[in-house]
């Protein structure tokens, strides 16, 4: 069934190494791990994440999943403890990495690092998840002296994961994520640190746009000075563009009776519907369009699974279902979202069953 | 059943008038509506949001859903064109159009301004959702001039709508919306405008932080250029903090090296977890707590209601739900919200039946 063949050894047992752990588990290789704590150690093998290393192992693949100021280190030291093993890392930044290792006098040539794209705001062995990684890109970093045989390896790993490898080197993978993930990160923070000093009746009035806008916020600090200090030269010049376009931005809104004022306000938030259109779709392409259908249903055990019942008995697949409760009301809302060719049906289908259409 | 009595006018049949025109409908109260555009007005009325206006009728409530920028003179015309009438308006900005009220010649003891904390990316009639209001905050605007009776009686509408009334000025109304929409939408804005200029390869590494934080960029510029504009006043000190804290950020970030830089990070990413702490919860609490449970289904029709079966013959409601559709793979991962005293008869209930939890 997997790709990858010989014992996987993870070093570091947090929500990657312990994801990585179960899944690879649960294809039946052969998996150990370490964790710099004995206790975790022991948490993550009693969560089914792999097994204890042996002295004779003969280890085929290290998987280091520590924190990044420490990646480099345990990387160079796994290449000596582990002589015939492709040694890989999940550090969310590449360049800085490497370069400590090469630095550091070991075999690179079975180094290759890797970053998949997956994560949760909550950390640890226990919010491991065997499907942590279905379906997100996991960057394999190649460079010009990366051993091909090596990286290969990394990318079945990752295939087994349920990733989808994308090859790019350090240095554009670090431009990448500091404009889709480190900015984002900085940009969540600030505007959510604006509501330290905010009334209590101000912050009654949030609504979903403010918790979304700022629901990475709650990632780990510690984690997160790391990354942003390891990426601060991709990182940089995205927050220089950002504060430059606010500070126009602040100008105009000063003086709106100026000329030009207006525009640079409109021609901010078009941009804005600009950048993201750019944005792939959920399940990768650019225009993932599902048909979206609501229904209402009465708040009670059962309801759900009536409606969903009759949809599968048509054989009609749904793509996607968010149940939404308002709060106090004796009703739920469903959206449904499928395939636009069977949306006819479905509307011909939830009408003949007497289901309300909400909107 | 309804608090509110008489006739209610809608004036602006887009998303907000649709909507507030459904529930009042569905209460069974005597709604008449109107809209510039003829063709809309048609179809909200198909729509089930009310009547077409006559000339002899008494209306007692007039509700003004137009766009900020005129939405003070449609408060001045309607409160001579319906003598006896309580007016009310919707808009986003509150101390703007009251000057302007007052600036104009009209009986303003009838006029009390509000605001629903409610909305969709997405405007139109066909938008329009009977229970768009419920739950949410919505915003009576009172001031020392505001006639008690006047303001009991929007009130009451809010509460017919299911929203949940807040007494504050308009000036501190402006000033909460500032911080907790206002705000939050121009960084989206920006942060989307960075991606405009992004390689294809960086932005196929999008992950759920970049979608959540831009989501509110795809709302509409327009309608947008006018409340920022409308507000500014109480957004610009908002966005001139954020402005500093980014650049003492991005300085720290260039010198690293510097005494007090890495704390200067530290302490942003930390400030950003104490904001985040501070937003009420979906339901209005701090701490709403509900038990998550994943769960693995299979992709096919039917499952997902198999499963919402087993769970509604149990007799155990689930309170929120949400299903993640991982690209390629032939699982699904249900997410149940449930209240905590249910979690363990959940959990016993899903291992019997042979469901798979995830993590």
């Amino acid at each position: 069934m997997s790709r990858t063949s010989g014992q996987v050894h993870i070093i570091g047992a947090g929500l990657l190494g312990t994801s990585i752990g179960l899944t690879l588990s649960n294809l039946g290789l052969d998996v150990s791990l370490e964790d710099s704590s004995p206790a975790v150690t022991k948490l993550a093998i009693d969560f089914g994440a792999g097994r204890e290393l042996k002295e004779t192992d003969l280890v085929s693949i290290v998987v280091v999943c520590v924190p990044p100021d420490v990646t480099a280190d345990t990387v160079i030291s796994a290449l000596t403890r582990f002589p015939n093993a492709v040694v890989t890392d999940v550090a969310s930044v590449k360049s800085s990495v490497l370069e400590a290792i090469t630095a550091g006098n070991a075999d690179t040539s079975r180094y290759v690092g890797s970053h998949p794209m997956a994560g949760r705001e909550k950390g640890g062995a226990l919010s491991g998840r065997p499907d942590l990684f279905v379906g997100r890109p996991w960057v394999i970093a190649v460079e010009a002296t990366t051993v091909a045989t090596a990286a290969e390896q990394i990318e079945k790993l990752a295939l087994d994961l349920g990733a989808s490898p994308i090859r790019m080197s350090a240095a554009e993978h670090d431009r990448a994520v500091a404009l889709v993930s480190h900015a984002p990160q900085v940009i969540s923070s600030l505007l959510a640190a604006r509501l330290v000093d905010g009334l209590d009746e101000d912050l009654a009035l949030a609504g979903q746009g403010l918790r979304d806008t700022t629901r990475i916020a709650a990632s780990d600090p510690k984690l997160w000075l790391q990354i942003l200090v390891a990426n601060s030269e991709a990182l940089l010049p995205v927050l220089s563009h950002f504060s430059e376009d606010l500070n126009k931005l602040i100008v105009s809104l000063q003086e709106v009776e100026s000329a030009g004022a207006l525009s640079v306000i409109a021609k901010t938030l078009e941009a804005g519907n600009q950048g993201i259109a750019r944005i792939p779709g959920k399940h990768g392409s650019r225009n993932t369009a599902y048909a979206s259908l609501v229904v209402m249903i009465d708040d009670k055990p059962g309801e759900l699974a009536r409606l969903l019942n009759e949809i599968g008995h048509a054989g009609l697949n749904i793509e996607d279902l968010k149940l939404d409760h308002a709060a106090g009301a004796q009703v739920g809302l469903v959206e449904l979202s499928v395939l636009p060719k069977i949306e006819a049906a479905l509307i011909e289908l939830l009408a003949t069953k007497g289901w309300k259409l909400a909107g």
